[in-house]
């Protein structure tokens, strides 16, 4: 028995059992990471991936390298998978398209489209009511110089699709840096936010089952470097009261997308006179960085919560068993591997990248303490 | 540089580099959970197994279909991986031959040769002066029926190689059991062992390094049904001076063989009028199941900490995070994986065989909860 959800996508009920293939589009460290996930749980993987060097290759029971425009084997990865899903959020419409009627895509069709698109993001988060930052969309030199007279003050101009990492974007303080920011995206369809002047970054990584069922894994806090993250810590500095409120952000732009599958949402928080305030900065339809400390602190990951949704299994626990910090390790950092292997209690992570480049996610260690310690 | 080991296996001395490439003969759980821990370091695997429906086939760079004494598939193998190690004792002689001089196989040879004939193991415990249950060495039926009236009451009588989840065993009551047993171990070399009145069966699983250095996860409690493992638990019903012991035995057998990598000593833990005593049972000089509960219980499993080890890297902290129960999943047990998967806290561990059979280990659960609780 098939359900036909609202977005389009054949959603299977029924739950696959152990044994089954998951297709992951994308082949890198969380690609990977979920491959490792999923085989915990019995299930076979097969990664599809343009990178003959994907790391998620070596640990995959079958792989095929090609373009994701490639229908041929597009059709060739559906017919061998029970379910396919994905690591990132910019997969082509026409890779979906393809997929979508030949086995199930989870989470579907109508997170990666919002997701891809910050414009559709801030539509879908106005829908909701929920805050973020003051926005104008942009499309025209002459529209960023009067969106930043009109937002005041700094502002960031993000362009509409394929940020991450801090790439495609650019810092603006007033009008005067207008030319330069619109070069920097080279003139792409963008939106401008006002600057906030948050105290802290927080993310909820949440997964939603085929049910409706859900789970967030405590808010993390995280610290961002040149527009990487570099830190991530539970318990974060945030109230328990706020913390109610930034799982229930999570949880209904999860239901508002139909959301199958492990979700991020990074948030601003602003703790000012009138107290804390939770402004919703980005959303990621998938695993995602922040959640990384899961792998030692819980007993489901959110890799596996993730292949558990998509299996059309029950989301699991997301209760903690102490505090953690998870440290990214990037470009040259991964060098002191050694250095971190001797370290007691330290979880090394590598995620076995042919080569070291600057800036580049190398691997990332988790040291998990007891609660309050 | 390369330093030749007094067992004559070359032992580089260089840690390997992430990116390195384990070789492991053997494709079943334990292979593919060392599989997971390699790639967790950034490591490569390739598996070498005659069965081409290995679990770990599945989570492996690179796989080779074999026999054991196929020496083109061997000689081929060994050029593609730095390091190779096994996942089960019974590895032939010629195998192990076959790979030394091209590539460094640990734990060695000497570890094999000793933990494949129980008759060995008799005799390492006897020079170590570490007790295990009164014995004899039996080659003929007359030889069997003397034993049994020297060790007087009941005993076991276990053939001397290839036994395991009490596969090559027979009890006898009396001598009169006696041509029953001789038939049922197809009178094999064997040995004959006096039944100990233990209170518990503990086991030590314990890693050794490259170095020398050597490191023990706290003694764990196991729980047999029909010669298999059904429950390990930890802490075990030890004293803390009693674990000090067990561990203590497990380190001089470790250094006498000049094993590098984790091994498991089983012991009987007898508790009487004079107090705790330990008597050893069995070596397995591999990864094991009663370590399982590693996986979420430390920051490096025993899998992990084997992996290191024989890639030249210091053996890792085995501290707990928290008590911990690990249950086997036998045969048609695995049907339960739903209720499993719902239970908040349970860690589910599926091992993708593609059949169940009675006897069959097809998966464990791990519980962990605070130290006490």
């Amino acid at each position: 028995m098939t359900v036909t959800a609202q977005d389009g996508t054949d959603h299977g009920a029924a739950a696959l059992e152990p044994g089954a293939t998951i297709g992951i589009l994308g082949g890198g460290q969380l690609g990977r990471m979920l491959a490792l996930a999923a085989a915990r749980l019995g299930m076979r993987c097969h990664i599809y991936c343009p990178d003959p060097q994907s790391p998620a290759f070596d640990v995959a029971a079958a792989r095929t390298v090609a373009a994701y425009d490639d229908r041929e084997a597009l059709t060739a990865f559906a017919a061998d998978c029970d379910v396919v899903t994905y690591e990132f959020e910019n997969v082509p419409a026409l890779t979906v398209d393809t997929l979508s009627p030949l086995v199930p895509a989870r989470p579907g069709r109508r997170p990666l489209a919002v997701c891809q698109d910050r414009l559709e993001e801030k539509r879908l988060l106005e829908g909701l009511g929920i805050g973020s930052a003051p926005w104008r969309k942009i499309d025209s030199l002459d529209g960023l110089r009067a969106g930043v007279a009109d937002l005041g003050g700094p502002c960031v101009l993000k362009t509409r699709r394929l940020g991450y990492d801090g790439k495609g974007q650019a810092r603006l303080k007033s009008t005067g840096d207008a030319d330069r920011a619109w070069e920097a995206i080279a003139g792409a369809p963008a939106i401008l936010e006002a600057f906030v002047p948050f105290s802290r970054e927080v993310s909820v990584v949440c997964a939603r089952g085929v049910a409706g069922d859900f789970a967030a894994y405590d808010v993390t806090e995280n610290h961002h470097e040149a527009g990487i993250l570099r830190v991530s810590r539970v318990p974060a500095g945030i109230s328990e009261a706020g913390a109610a409120v930034a799982v229930d952000i999570a949880r209904r732009i999860a239901e508002a997308l139909g959301h199958v599958g492990v979700m991020a949402v990074e948030m601003f928080l602003l703790d000012d006179d009138s107290g804390e305030r939770l402004l919703v900065n980005e959303l990621a339809p998938r695993v995602h960085n922040s959640g990384h400390w899961t792998i030692e602190a819980c007993p489901a990951s959110q890799f596996e919560a993730h292949i558990r949704a998509i299996a059309g299994w029950p989301v699991p626990s997301t209760a903690r068993i102490g505090d953690a910090t998870m440290t990214n390790l990037i470009g040259d950092e991964a060098l002191d591997w050694q250095a971190l292997a001797a370290e007691p209690g330290a979880a090394l992570h590598l995620y076995g990248k042919h080569a070291i480049r600057p800036g580049r996610k190398m691997g990332h260690v988790t040291r998990v303490r007891p609660f309050g310690a």
